[in-house]
């Protein structure tokens, strides 16, 4: 039995059966006579208060059972209207299993997130990161359970590819030991699943991959990850305003479940920002997405250029991080897809507008985070994009399977990329990508 | 609306509402009066039969529509009780998107397993590997939602990590372009998310995994792969006899709900099996698991050991290929768990029993497959694992933070890998696990 079940199920539960409860200790305060000792098991930020009364079928010395020590605990639940929690376990039997040393670091004083980030192992023995992960999980389920009640067949796109994608040249390699080329040619970590989604999604229709993506940024930024979770839609005979609508309602429905599901959670996350967090989120909800043309929100963002670093906003300027957030915080105030930018910005396989300078290409950008998605309608001309690609001078041969695609029953198809962790830092209010990932991967070190 | 919804809501459409139904076509039969165009749309193995009468609303050439071409058609349900199909969709509209160019590779004609392996952008426009990816994303899904269900909380496991898990040498490397140590040490793609998800059960109590893992394997055999995924459940306050009914009951749920959820497609498969594989699956829904000490499983075999290339069958030698499927297939003729192995034979980190001499592992073994999940309980005592490291010569160093989880509050915990691939061909009847993930990673070569 968990936790979160007993906080949902009191009524059920109080003076019946004996209930046994497995956790980790959060305090232990007391004496001889009476002692309390506070679980925690996981499945809730929320804990339970257990109560001994004298050393009944106790064979560990409880006032030595520390912070962070597993136990087992046996007894009935009994409502406590008087006091600050609603209610308690009156224990009849407890089990220690393994207390800690010393020299654990979780500790009731206050940690900042630099010295958590250092002991990844651990850390989501704290409430932030027991919340932050557990939403993490909700979000992750929330998002199969979408596309599967939406008809979307899961995809395994491959991790190891001969190809790089979007061509931005930040990929990392892949070897054996013997440095002898084990797949006989450059093998790299994929930057995306979008290119064999297409071949799936011509056939399948809705398909979607979820699964790791690689980038070598030696950038160390609070938004960049070596190594993180994209979430890839792609579908045929779907057009970029269908896909935007996807998107939309996709997130909608990912984020409302998960603040029905996980209420506690979401108010602890809602405590550290002031009660921002949840206000912003149930704006988004409660309202219909922005969708604004990229040359709008320049035209835009002119007006406020001296708020910038970057002051020449003009058009085929690539919005930086602080225009994106500007765009989205401040103008828009909320979630904003922008649509339809030049064409030179943007990867070789999007559709061409008939303006010939832009391409129907959407970024999704919202509060706090900038870029949370981005996506396109994808070109479904063959001469089109074989011209595009040698303007941009990417080989044909290595492609030319993903070419292929357009002369056998292409249906123009959409799609496009979440990355997971910015979801789960929009959502939760974290501020830097690393703790909302339980082993961040960037350039420099591998902890654990 | 897909044509998987239609066949399973025929009553509430007949005569109903104008149809739209957009997909690729199977076949096209017909004359100028009347013709038989068949389409699937990927939701399911079975096609939906339209009529066209003459040429009405209809702009494309209807004969000169191949197999595989996109097309998009408008019209109404009718009931036809005389024909081979239960239904079919009158043609009001037809909008021709994409036909296929001549050399489109997949044919009415048969095609070779083989042949369809050097098109994996193309072979899942087959009714095979139609069957085979949405059993796939069946089973993907419903474990899931039965870990979900069960108050597992999802783990993302790095994939870059510093150390090769098993220690069984056979890792890939990663690094950036300039082979200059990107993340300033050898960088490894992981083997196995366990020992990352040990630190989450000890604190969260109920994880899993589900992900890729990587084997440098340059056998190549029908049943492996250089890139796979795993699903690796890990159950604090867990021991052996526990982990193995986890293992039999998540196995059950997750292949019974398929079996439900894709009648036609388990029908399909079974038909190329002469009826065997539904048979077998069923059998291991109806009946308990059997487990099976390691030195009985060595007793039985011994008795036929004429039946092997490797008979010197004894207490302590590593079950091959050919002795786990003669058991599973032939003693046991169903699933069975083999428990307590020689612990030479196994990890470093599984609980060591009171004999000395074996661990709390078990290996699963199905018919037809051999190994579909390994597990164990964990080495919870500090000293014990310690010691067992130091006899083989694993460097505590880098794992020092594995060690410290039982230091600090540590509970008993066991888990499992399901290789899920294994899983699907199980469950498919599929014999060779390249056609059992949409692009196979083997050595030697990288297709698309």
């Amino acid at each position: 039995m968990t936790i979160k079940y007993l906080h949902t199920n009191v009524e059920k539960l109080v003076e019946q059966q004996e209930i046994q409860i497995e956790g980790w200790v959060v305090s232990n305060r007391g004496n001889e006579k009476i002692r309390f000792i506070t679980i925690n098991d996981g499945s809730s930020v929320s804990n339970i208060q257990t109560v001994i009364k004298g050393q009944l079928n106790i064979e560990a010395q409880t006032d030595k059972i520390s912070l962070g020590a597993s136990i087992k605990v046996y007894g009935k639940l009994h409502l406590t209207p008087e006091a600050k929690q609603p209610f308690e376990l009156v224990v009849d039997k407890l089990v220690l299993l393994n207390n800690v040393d010393e020299d654990f670091p979780i500790q009731k004083k206050e940690t900042t997130l630099d010295f958590l980030r250092e002991i990844p192992h651990l850390r989501h023995r704290t409430n932030l990161f027991r919340a932050v992960m557990l939403i993490r999980n909700s979000l992750m389920f929330e998002i199969h359970k979408y596309f599967q009640e939406h008809d979307f067949m899961n995809v395994a796109a491959p991790i190891i590819t001969s190809n790089d994608g979007e061509g931005a040249g930040e990929t990392l390699l892949v070897d054996d030991e013997s440095k002898d080329f084990f797949f006989k040619q450059k093998a790299f970590l994929g930057v995306t699943g979008q290119l064999h989604a297409e071949a799936y999604a011509a056939g399948f229709k809705r398909v979607y991959t979820f699964a790791p993506t690689f980038r070598a940024e030696n950038s160390h930024t609070s938004r960049h990850l070596a190594e993180f979770w994209m979430v890839e839609p792609e579908v045929a005979f779907y057009d970029l305003k269908d896909i935007i609508a996807l998107a939309n309602d996709l997130l909608k429905n990912v984020i409302s479940n998960t603040l029905k599901n996980y209420p506690h959670e979401m108010q602890y996350l809602d405590g550290l920002k002031d009660g921002e967090l949840l206000n912003s989120l149930n704006k988004f909800l409660e309202n219909d997405l922005t969708v604004l043309d990229y040359s709008k929100a320049v035209e835009m963002l002119k007006e406020y250029k001296d708020e910038f670093e970057e002051k020449n906003i003009h058009f085929g300027m690539d919005l930086a991080s602080e225009h994106e957030k500007f765009l989205s915080d401040k103008l828009i105030k909320g979630p904003v897809a922008v649509i339809n930018y030049p064409k030179e910005l943007k990867a070789f396989y999007m559709h061409q507008n008939d303006d010939n300078q832009t391409v129907a290409a959407f970024d999704l950008l919202v509060p706090g985070i900038g870029e949370l998605i981005g996506g396109s309608q994808r070109e479904a001309r063959y001469d089109k994009l074989v011209n595009r690609m040698k303007e941009l001078s990417i080989p044909l041969e290595s492609l030319q399977w993903y070419l292929d695609l357009r002369r056998f029953g292409y249906a123009p198809s959409s799609g496009f990329g979440i990355g997971f962790e910015r979801l789960v830092m929009y959502v939760t209010g974290i501020s830097n990508i690393r703790d909302v990932i339980p082993f961040p991967r960037v350039s420099g070190s591998i902890k654990m």
